[in-house]
């Protein structure tokens, strides 16, 4: 399973909102095939591992190791159960069934009823954590959010409101390119995109499904003059100004209007579209309206070894009467370029 | 002289606004006499290091390490240079010169003046960082400050204005009562004192010269039911209201008043007290006023993994702009109880 799992793991970046798979052909203890999902619309890891071995009638009376349950129905491509009966798998290990309501336990059944050996649960642990977005937006209906915040000791983000103040360097620049390749959306408020004009893209790596960039632009401030509106990534405006939709000729703009949006709303809809995992980038308000609604699952912090004071932005800002401290667990601690890194999940 | 040093640190917490010294007596590449300050108004290093020999005879032609340039006053004892030179000592190694004008290479001309072989500087890092405040008191002409502030990963100090929020536990208030050993005032606003009723002593070690308490209370908020007017240490209070000063009978408390306190006057006003050393302890504004007027030489925080974000009191807070970030050195952290101990200077 091992085996299975590091082969999954070479399907980063690739699958988009399919998680990633690996599959292992063993027979009289060799392993005779191996494959991995290799990216969204392509053959599963089932498949590929097939397809990989030089002769397909030796598959009959093997067992196949595969890190999440084989689906059942047909997606973009064929169901793998019938194809792993058809070939004569003997025996199979599963780490993990899937939690996708199209397979959820079909798929297992489907083997039992064909007669294959089905045992469930190896390396669980470990594949659950290799598509932890995957299972959690499945499991709770909504995507895994991770709130990032660069910061002073002091838990300020800029020494004024509407103004970009540079805290990290660029070593940090490029460990957040990294996180942002991991997630599906990147969400900030547009007091953030006309205080710093970002991009919001991956710029360290060609990534076939870039993260969508979303714009929560209730009074409608945004122009095609913002570089996020661009055609590099998709974008997608929250908006509820019923004008601003014709401000954009880019066909990779798209404006969501509606009378009032709420917090709920948007999240609803961001999981009908299927975004499982978010990240967000500023600014104080909204994030505050994140941390208020207990949507944060997972806090990366890039704290300098500055203090600001005064009337400078906090990172959580908003009129609302803090009622309780938000306890979080300390995951990891590491100094990267002029921050200390902290990670913290709920 | 790392003997000496050794010896010197035994004066710990004892030697009040005298520096620690110790001194080693050598002859024929054995150490004769050793001794240390012993405490504020006693015997000086040199002269414990005399009286603590067998026989007082072999000295002459004796080598002396010292920590600290020999003083050449009288002071609260009779001067160190005179009975250096008196018992005969041939050769003597300084690890620093004193900056106390009444000293400050008086007693190093004494002794070169008095044909004894003086050198000057052998680890004199060690042992300018063994008497760090007292250096910087007599470098600067004002006290050492840290500001000390138990805060959320969001630098939050309290969920409300006048309100206690407990963030942090037992290990950490331990952690506290060891750093307020180490000086000789300790410093809030009146503020803190309605918030929060602290008593502000060093309650896990016995203290013969307790750090002064001293309070900024401009409106005169200050009664005797507070703990901080109690006698278990002294109280000064600096205020604007004239009328203050008869509400405390206890001697311990003392009561300056003048029309307008500036951060500076105050400063000056502990400078000629002479207080060496500054521990601040909130809250938001005042420590703030610190920040601002770059009053802050050391910043230790102890943060917990919590977010309290909307309306909760910042640890630096007040209505000026601020102009520009303060980057301070990281010099060490450390998990101390539920708390990232994080240790900072200028």
């Amino acid at each position: 399973m091992k085996t299975a799992l590091a082969e999954a793991a070479r399907g980063r970046y690739l699958t988009y909102t399919n998680p990633m798979v690996g599959a292992v052909i063993v027979k009289e203890n060799r392993i005779i095939g191996l494959g991995h999902h290799l990216g969204f619309g392509y053959e599963h890891a089932e498949i590929n591992a097939f397809n990989n071995m030089a002769k397909q009638e030796i598959v009959r009376g093997a067992t196949m190791f595969v890190t999440l349950e084989p689906c059942s129905h047909f997606g973009k491509t064929p169901p793998c159960c019938r194809e792993i009966v058809r070939k004569g798998v003997k025996e199979i290990y599963i780490a993990q069934t899937d939690p996708n309501p199209l397979v959820a336990g079909r798929g297992i059944n489907y083997l039992k009823k064909h007669g294959i050996a089905v045992h469930i649960g190896v390396a669980e642990t470990a594949a659950r954590k290799l598509n932890e977005f995957y299972n959690f937006f499945y499991k709770n209906s909504r995507p895994f959010v991770t709130l990032k915040s660069a910061q002073t000791l002091d838990g300020r983000i800029s020494l004024a409101s509407f103004q970009r103040t540079y805290l990290t360097d660029d070593t940090v620049f490029e460990d957040v390119q990294k996180l942002r390749a991991d997630y599906q959306a990147i969400l900030v408020g547009s007091g953030t995109v006309l205080a710093d004009d970002p991009l919001l893209t991956v710029r360290t790596r060609k990534l076939k499904y870039p993260p969508v960039r979303i714009v929560l632009d209730r009074r409608g401030r945004l122009t095609n003059e913002y570089k996020i509106t661009n055609e590099e990534a998709p974008t997608w405006i929250f908006t509820e100004n019923e004008k601003i939709a014709e401000r954009f000729a880019n066909r990779s703009v798209k404006v969501f209007f509606k009378t009032e949006w709420t917090l709920r709303d948007i999240m609803q809809y961001l999981t009908r579209s299927g975004i499982q995992s978010l990240l967000i980038e500023g600014g104080a308000k909204i994030q505050d309206a994140f941390l208020e609604a207990s949507l944060i699952q997972q806090f990366v912090v890039y704290q300098t070894d500055q203090l600001a004071g005064g009337n400078s932005l906090a990172a959580f800002k908003s009129e609302r009467d803090a009622q309780k401290l938000i306890n979080l667990k300390m995951i990891a601690r590491k100094q990267v370029g002029n921050a200390l890194k902290i990670s913290l999940r709920r």
